[in-house]
């Protein structure tokens, strides 16, 4: 298939509605200042054909993207007992609800919302020296590009993200994180942080439609039962509480980020990422959702 | 593949292990009285080759499964209109909680949940002059034999359901259901109660995965695009609150019953259902969960 | 103290100022019809001299007001065995909310919500041959007048009472109702369908300010201990979510009901019964409310 | 009456029953410590008559009892803007829950509650240069004697409060905090570390008793009727999830905290402070509770 045409394509029909909808996020100035008048789309196939379009090479705030790679990084160090503190259901909440963490006594329903995700970075304190660095070099290594965190965004993050502190001290309460409030949240804060383009981010994804080979070399990243797993996850949690609609309409497994950016994994196929800055009321960019629906529908590409 | 020595051989390894956990659905005494140690399991190709093994011809209440047959109905008559009052997203809840209804002003959160399989049937209550046969028509008409309600089932489904009676009305005090509660809740009910056979079922559903193609014949029951979003459905909603864990482990579109069925689609390849009346804490039948497993795991087949 | 003067200084003011603010229940039509600019104030004090104001002499639909006197039946028949199957906490949520229901598995929290009322009508229909009589007789009896049900409003009780069948089948589903959800529920939508005016309420309430003895005569009706405790129960969670407001602002225990009365009890002191039929967001009449504020806070009457 | 004997004889039923039932406050080592076998009680009239019994002479901590004090300072500095964020309502849920808080949008629904507590620290923090200093001063100046605060405990709340570091945060996420989480947070910790007796409590909080005028001199302190509407909120929220079960059972206005302290006040009449470490599930002194209701039954003081 021509991919390369297929990107044109979308590209240039989402290009000329820009900027009609959606919202871009506004919880902190580096993000609000984003034009919304970008759109960038980038894949790379199993066995390593690239294809991109609009503002592929454009970098943005990852924000939770960065938590496919978290969890990465955390199956292989913790295995199993990742588990014991995390869930892997659908959360039928808003994403940083603190409602369902309650009822459920600290263990947050899947490591893809927030809650789950400062679970991980809890875990990535506890088995690496210097996490922060481990998840840079990590994804650095998968795009073999060199990559760095956006400090005003980063700061940023900390100096407001007044609900995360809120998750990361419930959490602790129910004596469900073994590490400092503080530091597990800087490095948590300091991933969503990373800048990142489309092309890179679809290439360091790659290993997820690789069943878990490193896209650019032969060395196994994760077990390919690990890299079906972290699919099904993305499936069911990937996108807020909006995954049964991304699955319904969309059919692959999506993770988003506030950012604007989705990257999406179609197994034993390719892998890819859009990106538009402007967001709808479930926190996951517009045009980038119209783009994979027109993707998928015209390569006739699903997993179901 | 060989099929038939792959159910052979999960069949002997379930059935040398039954009994020994999980708890047999005692709500209604035509399903407690049910024996434990029983085990099915069959499957048809997108092809038409069929297999089967283990009490795959013991017939047994569809239960939930059923809903897979009258939301495909649905659509056939109701197109996007169905969707103004039910969701698809997960509920993130056990399957008849009223507290999500409650929070979204009446619209259930999916067809496969209880309060949306009750919508659905209001649908067909209003589209069809008589329901009931319609549903029994139409899978017999899938799977080419003869069906029954089992009228024990639906009477004491009837006489018990105070939990769907409440539900009902508190949809009907929402103004979402158009005919009256005691005529939607009998359709219900009495899809419910259908009783059928391994083999029927895993014919029965095979159009999910010959994009809506009839098993049989050559006649198209749904488009290939909904067909596809049913199996999105089931993959995300379709085993009460455990489809995180049923797409993390078994990584397929399941739907389950409590009366111990479960079908499974893997696309473009083949349908399947597993019986086993022992079920876990989430409902969903345990030695059933345990071969499915086996089978995507020895197979390689996921959608993932 | 002269409280005819007060009454009918509090009555020319409250008239004043009707129909700006408030809008009548408007879930039947028999309620929504009627004329929003009537307003009514009846007072019986301890030792028997009464006092009225504006269109006390007016019937109205008593509604919830009715639950005292069901109460007070109940803890007669029932004594303590009462509270093991309703609480005595306010609800801190919406007066029909079944969310709480299902958190405390079918245990209302208070008997002044519906699902608390409707425990009560069950233990009434368990230990009367004839509730639905023992009901009218006795507020009758208490206020020494023939009472009547309107038919219209009990019909349209029943007819669309949506909410309330749902509340009685899911406390049903938790084994916690011991007759027919219809019998119990036609109970209860009948005494909420009771007529009365001011001057009736205010003395059939006055065994409350009088430690349980009946209004005209010197029988007990309840022990003194069992008074201050429904008192309690009023002040506590008489008046919906609003309690802890009417115990800020007004300071003595109130019943209200959807029909526009509220009905309130100074121990010792006085009983008093407002009328006027718009209703506040909280279900409560607006200026029923301020009359009452502006009563206590003339007389210098309050608990606290 | 003569209170001192009724004081010794409720004494000496209460010793004699020490250490059966209930648990001390557990969660920082300070409180855990401390003997379960102790009790005392101290009353005094609004004529400034005193009595006392057991160990009423012993100091202890004085928790949650403080936030009548911080909220008597907020109301005398912010006047009716206090209430822009805090609500008026019992809460419903047990005393620390986040889910309320959530659904109403960061205002708490009561002063009484921790998150409600934090808001008016919040307050104090913004409208005094020295916040603390004020609480402390203050409830010094209304038992005539110097207190102190207890640091142990202050710096063990501050090194575990984690669920209140969440809810701080929580309500700053909302805007609704206006000065730094740890400031305000110091502020509280440190307030409920006051160390206090049974007759410094009982005199204390006399005011309560006095409508509003100092119990040792004769300026005010409040009006009559913020006092009557801080009792009113005692009694609706004063304990927890338990405010309706005091109301139903003790019948006065209360304020309890985790040390074991529970002060009352009967309006016109006294106000009193019972003290004995065994809490039951609800987080009150069991024995406390027990010795309250005794004094009510036998003096008949009760508000309804």
């Amino acid at each position: 298939m021509d991919y390369q045409a297929v990107l044109d394509d979308i590209a240039a029909t989402i290009q000329s509605d820009l900027g009609t909808a959606g919202s871009v996020a506004d919880y902190i100035p580096a993000l609000s200042r984003v034009d919304p008048f970008q759109f960038g789309m980038a894949l790379r196939t199993r066995d390593g054909l690239e294809a991109w379009a609009g503002d592929a090479l454009t970098p943005f705030s990852i924000q939770s993207i960065s938590k496919v790679f978290s969890l990465t990084i955390a199956m292989r160090l913790a295995g199993e007992r990742l588990w014991e503190r995390i869930g892997r259901e659908p959360s039928g909440n808003p994403f940083n609800s603190l409602m369902q963490l309650e009822r459920e006594q600290g263990i947050p329903r899947n490591p893809f919302i927030n809650a789950g995700a400062i679970v991980v970075a809890d875990y990535l304190v506890t088995l690496d020296d210097d996490p922060e660095s481990a998840i840079l070099n990590y994804i650095s290594g998968l795009c073999d590009e060199p990559l760095e965190i956006d400090e005003e965004v980063a700061a940023s993050e900390a100096a407001t993200g007044f609900r995360n502190i809120a998750l990361a001290n419930f959490i602790k309460s129910y004596g469900k994180l073994d590490n400092d409030v503080s530091t597990v949240l800087d490095v948590y804060f300091r991933q969503c942080a990373v800048s990142m383009n489309c092309v890179q981010l679809a290439r360091a994804v790659n290993y997820l439609c690789r069943d878990g080979i490193h896209p650019l070399r032969d060395d196994r990243i994760i077990s390919s039962r690990q890299a079906r797993r972290i699919n099904a996850l993305m499936l069911t949690c990937g996108t807020y509480d909006t995954a049964g609609e991304f699955a319904f309409r969309i059919g692959v497994p999506c993770k988003s980020g506030v950012g604007g950016g989705i990257v999406a994994v179609i197994p034993d196929s390719l892998s890819m990422c859009v990106w538009s800055p402007a967001l709808d009321a479930g926190h996951n960019s517009l045009p980038g959702q119209k783009a994979l629906e027109m993707f998928t529908s015209r390569t006739g590409l699903s997993v179901f």
